[in-house]
């Protein structure tokens, strides 16, 4: 069943049915401030950091779900209705929700009138607009009154759903023209205030939620709109909200537009104040004045539109599959912008209060951005790297507010380290900008320890080297990528958390994954050694990579795959010993990405033994058998019903890693079946199952063993989205960014007759047409470069500005 | 306007019009296991700990408010209602919500139907019974369809509406028979589960939230009620509850109960299952067992209301004035041992996961129910002294479920340790039992460090002695009780916590309360002292308490009242020299408690000044004028809009205080008059502006200067209950208990004739009839004691087991 349909030509999911079997979401935004907005006009607001700066309250996991939003009421007659159906979930004549690249756009219609509301940020501006048109399709005059509402957070979110005892005492609001500003805390150490505001007069307001909407009443039915009179509150206290109240009255065929803003201001602390008590108006009317007619928001969301246009016209692809064509050129590189832009912290599933920036997480994301917006990604780049410590280690994650790395969800993740040599190597591929290297970059936000960037690579490299186990791997330390393999935890107590809770002090705990990701990205920082000149380093280091290479194929070989760990008390995990989890993804992904053993056959095996023990009609689970158990030495991955999240289920962040081995086999039908499976416009079809949004990838679809496979959560903000788009574009497509050119491999399904890619690339633009006249999977044949042959496999860097045509021949 | 009566009778409060201003609460259970209900049916369930170990979900500040509980729907044809009007909010024929002494009945009808459901936990037990009647009233057979609901908590309540990235996948639940066992972390580190049973065979059941109420509905309009047809749903993650489904048919005039039991199991670590995956359910039905006839059910309702009877006998009092008995007999008392029970850690104005059990609340609240449960309140003395550290500071408060302190909240509380000498001296004037100053009693939960408990006296007292600023005057650390005056503070970071951010570390401020407290505590130490013969002891306390006698005449007397404090820079707080701020409360309070300069006229002009600049109609306001600005020198105080909180509101908490300075003075008419302005029974007409319960105390009053003076809130837990009760018992009726007797020494409203009041002391009865001829606030012409005159105003010790007859005439 579906609940929409892609619209191409425009960029936007359409959503016809608003009861979606989940909230919908999409994301406004794109620098500062930012805004999430489900399908029915639910949704939050903030600035920088939705934990601490956030402007208004939502309910994630509230009855109803998703609950509080930029909400709009029509009260016509006695019908009170919705132009986005919630809150009134009043049936409409018709509904539709677009999502589109950065705005959202509702329209609704009832009993002979039409509204459309647009919800869009203009960029570099600190305020949301929500363009509202109303129209009379109707033969008769209609006296509407159009109520709008949102609820201020009082600016901390966590603290705001939790210390009541104080918060019910200081929300405070002050009124003027068209204007209701929030300004709680603003009298003390807050130089900071919001405001909701409307282009036209109104003919009252309420600023009291209790006063709108009564206690005893839902969003659905306020009391100030049953009874379609304003109450003209002020707020002391309790809840602070905003409501506009406007008497629209249309002619038929009339239609009339307003432009709402919800805006955040910060003020000098000098400045603060007009008067006594009375807060600094001057910048929220500028910010209004820049919006207030149906004009000037036009050309913000042309601009907008522009950015776009910019951002997704880098890479663009022509397959024969519409599916795939609006993942590449359209979803996926979206969805990598926005999980730029929030990291972690803001979700359905991440209720936007528990997580900064993280180390790991942000390195990653890096890759599925960095041909967008190289700067941004370079700036991204140091403010990650600044956080390391000198001996390489990380803080887990940093706060986006201060940028200083904080340890509230624990440290000594020993692959953290590793992932900075993939972005950085990523960056410098697709700019051929070598000069951040020798940029001075602090360890632990202390600019006296600031040493060349050059120098975090090669201390997150010998990271590793001096953290090495009993069999010469590296030691897992807390966990590696996979959070919940805690195999130093040891936790009894169900109040521990397990990403914080005390490693054993002797842990010896290894990790093939690591193993495998340090070949990789020591590979790389060899190569990048090489490339710049400092030839005693890399042959250093690549005896380093040899030697794990020799220690996995010794000590990290099960006989049909690799081993996953060894724990604690140096059993295996991940070995066909074991009665529960037999067998691990992530160590199949990194030792076959990292080729060892390729020779020996052991790449081959760990793959076909991943389609016969991990792959479902869903996509690759993470481990088999899941575990049905609590394994005090393997930590929280056992606490997870058996098919869920890293027990068993499809943790889609981990899918490329298998599809990016396979095509180092050649594999290409199977390389693309993997994919297919889990990217989501392939999965619209099965909405009512799958659940979540058919426009952007998940974390996790339940596996196999799940009670029911295949629904997932948590969607959006997900290291999956860049691997995706990385294993696609990279090594599927096979159009990879190298130091020297755009190095051309691609590995498909041998039915495919060949695709098309426009490549935007170190200033040229390179028109690539992938031919497959013998249906193979991979292989060149030849390559023309504007007409002419070359003889590598790499397009070299072409002339600046121009535009160039490569033709390839596949056999 | 009202929404109720008092049923005094009953020792109810009967609201019966379920629209209350907030929703109107009830605590149940007394020893480990408890719940709060609204008068509407919302509310929650927890084991010992509202944070770590909490049964069921609550949603303090929705819309609508208090949402979640223990809800039933009762579908009769299309009509859906319920028993306590919410969830259904369907309008009822009748109504009536009767919050009693640990249970609460809601009796709804409609339509010739008419429920009973009676919610309470047993003494002793670890669950909630609620047993329902169902009755038709009709002249036709009734087919009537009844729905349970509650929706299981994760455990860890904050975890529980922030992890949802993990929690969606944990939930897991089993069905057998009539039971919904609830088991979610069971499989790991919790060898504990909770489970909802029915005492009779079910037609069908519920355990996903999505399935039973859909996606986009409120609690009031659950698909499955709606449809009226269980779907059997077995959850799997996202959301598990617990819906029971009976299909009741009855006859004209027939009624039907059902026993309902919300159940928490521990199991032992060796014993957790029945066979793999099956957790081991025997003591789930051994609990069920227990009460699975209506005959167990009204056993245990029996017990209950002896059990209060036993407690609330204790003390009873006869005066001319319903409001004022039921205050003393029945609501202050049971608020009291609610507060005991709770300390401050649930309430809708304490979200359940911030606080544990506070030292210096703890110490308060004994005060309040050391009469009724003098056991616990050793135990309770020695839990609180066992977290002191060994040079007598504290943490500020400790957690229930380890009885650890923790410093979440911050520590260097300098008042926190006196209120020790308090709790343990009243101890001992009730009980009469000097051996607990034996017993040995650790040093920061350290057994290791144990001495015995007098020595934590000792070091309480000579932390103030050691602790001295500038003019000889108690330095103020963090805060002293007055949690929001942070001296030492100097916050300019919105989301730093005035409680915890650092004090600057040479700070001098001293506060002119903990003065006055340590005189009149340190009088009681050394009064301990010498009735324990540490007659050396008690001469050099002597010495210190006079000291500080004479520093606070010397600096901290302002011309008309008491100062407040000296700030970081010496600067005075609470002088007629600052401009807003000029006199505070709690100075007053305790500095004419103690007598200080008694004799040169401070503390008449002391009290004469609170009536000018701090009584209003409403109550005494803390200070005045309230802070209009934010001073970075005072900290959180300056933050709150004026008026409200600790800037300005009426915090209840101190009033008593002043109660007690005026009867120092022989002001029973002022006295007087301040308790019954705060007093909720007095209240119960102007509900509509109080807002909060009529039957229980809350923290604050919005005072003079707020928006809406009048205005209540944070009701029920709060230290407020204690010191009232304290204040009217020993004080003002002057009934106080002392090691060798009750001393009786009323100071009451000129105009009344007396009074009499029923006093178990030391094992026997004391009947004490106070008789006023004369018409005076003070004084006793005679007392006589089983008909015989006595010297003293000492009433001693009389033979156990027998009633005694003293007779007081005033004059």
């Amino acid at each position: 069943m579906k609940y929409g349909h892609f619209d191409d030509a425009n960029r936007e999911y359409v959503i016809t049915n608003p009861k979606t079997p989940y909230p919908w979401i999409n994301y406004l935004g794109n620098e500062d401030f930012f805004s999430l907005t489900s399908n029915t006009a639910g949704g939050y607001t903030f600035y920088k950091d939705a934990k601490f700066r956030r402007l208004t309250r939502y309910r994630y996991n509230n009855v109803p779900m998703d609950d509080g939003g930029k909400y709009f009421y029509i009260k016509d007659g006695d019908t009170v209705w919705s132009p986005g159906w919630k809150p009134s979930k009043t049936e409409l004549d018709s509904y539709e929700c677009r999502h589109g690249m950065s705005y959202t756009k509702f329209k609704g219609a009832k009993n002979g009138v039409e509204t459309e509301v647009i919800q869009f940020i203009p960029l570099g501006f600190w305020g949301e607009i929500q363009k509202v048109t109303v129209k009379n399709t109707s033969p008769e005059v209609k006296k509407l009154k159009l109520f709008s509402f949102v609820e201020w957070c009082l600016w901390n979110a966590e603290d705001d759903m939790t210390n009541f005892q104080r918060n019910f005492n200081t929300g405070e609001v002050e009124i003027e023209d068209s204007v209701i500003y929030h300004k709680t805390e603003f009298k003390e150490r807050r130089n900071h205030y919001a405001f909701y505001s409307v282009n036209q007069p109104i003919n009252g307001f309420d600023t009291d939620r209790e006063s709108f909407i009564g206690l005893y009443n839902g969003f659905d039915t306020p009391d100030v709109v049953t009874e379609g009179k304003p109450k003209n509150s002020v707020a002391h206290g309790w809840s602070p909200i905003a409501s506009h109240y406007i008497e629209v009255e249309l002619q038929p065929g009339e239609e009339k537009d307003y432009v709402f803003m919800l805006g955040y201001v910060e003020v000098d602390k000098e400045d603060k104040w007009e008067s006594k008590s009375i807060i600094n108006k001057k910048p929220a009317k500028e910010m209004i004045a820049k919006f207030d007619t149906v004009e000037k928001v036009q050309a913000a969301l042309d601009e907008l539109r522009t950015y776009w246009d910019n951002l997704l016209g880098k890479i663009n692809i022509q397959s024969n599959d519409d599916k795939l064509d609006r993942m590449v050129n359209i979803w996926n590189q979206y969805q990598c912008m926005v999980t730029f832009n929030m990291s972690r912290s803001a979700s359905f599933f991440e209720s936007g209060i528990g997580r900064g920036m993280g180390f790991r997480d942000s390195n990653q994301d890096l890759i599925g951005f960095v041909h967008q917006i190289p700067e941004r990604a370079r700036e991204r780049i140091f403010d990650i790297a600044s956080t390391q410590f000198e001996d390489g280690s990380c803080y887990h994650q940093y706060q986006p507010l201060t940028k200083k790395g904080n340890s509230a969800v624990g440290g000594d993740f020993n692959d953290d380290p590793l992932w900075l040599i993939l972005s950085t190597t990523e960056y410098i591929k697709e700019t051929g900008d070598f000069s951040l290297l020798d940029e001075m970059v602090p360890f632990d936000n202390d600019a006296s320890k600031a040493k060349p960037h050059f120098e975090h690579l090669k201390v997150s490299f010998y990271h590793v080297v001096h953290n090495l186990g009993p069999h010469g791997l590296p030691l897992i330390g807390r966990a590696d990528w996979n959070d919940c393999l805690n195999l130093n935890c040891f936790s009894e107590d169900p109040n521990e958390s397990f990403q914080t809770t005390g490693n054993k002090k002797d842990g010896k705990a290894e990790s093939l994954m690591i193993a495998g990701l340090f070949v990789v990205y020591g590979k790389e920082y060899v190569k990048l050694c090489r490339r710049i000149g400092k030839e005693e380093e890399a042959n250093e280091a690549e005896n380093h990579v040899n030697n794990m290479i020799e220690a996995v194929k010794k000590h990290g070989w099960d006989g049909d795959w690799y081993l996953r760990a060894y724990d604690y008390y140096g059993n295996k995990i991940g070995s066909n010993e074991n009665e529960e989890g037999k067998i691990f993804i992530e160590s199949q992904g990194w030792c076959t990405m990292a080729e060892i053993g390729k020779e020996e056959g052991m790449v081959e095996k760990s793959l076909d033994a991943v389609k016969e023990h991990l792959d479902c009609d869903y996509g690759i689970v993470l481990n088999s058998p899941a575990f049905t158990k609590y394994y005090i030495e393997y930590g929280e991955i056992s606490t997870y019903p058996a098919g869920y999240k890293e027990n068993g289920g499809i943790f889609c962040h981990n899918n490329p890693w298998i599809m990016i081995g396979e095509t180092v086999l050649g594999r290409g039908d199977q390389a693309y079946d993997y994919y297919t499976k889990i990217a989501p416009s392939f999965l619209e079809d099965i909405s009512e199952l799958h659940k979540v949004e058919p426009y952007v990838y998940c974390q996790m679809i339940a596996g196999k063993e799940a009670f029911k496979p295949g629904e997932a959560k948590n969607s959006w903000l997900s290291g999956t989205a860049s691997w995706n788009f990385f294993a696609i574009t990279q090594y599927i497509l096979g159009i990879k960014t190298d130091y020297d050119g755009l190095n051309i491999n691609p590995c498909i399904p041998k039915k495919w007759d060949g695709f098309k890619m426009k490549r935007d690339f170190r200033g040229a633009t390179y028109h690539i047409e992938v031919k497959n006249p013998d249906h193979v999977s991979k292989g060149i044949k030849l390559i023309n470069v504007n007409g002419k042959a070359i003889d590598s496999t790499i397009v070299p860097i072409l002339e600046k500005g121009k535009e160039h045509t490569i033709e390839v021949i596949m056999g």
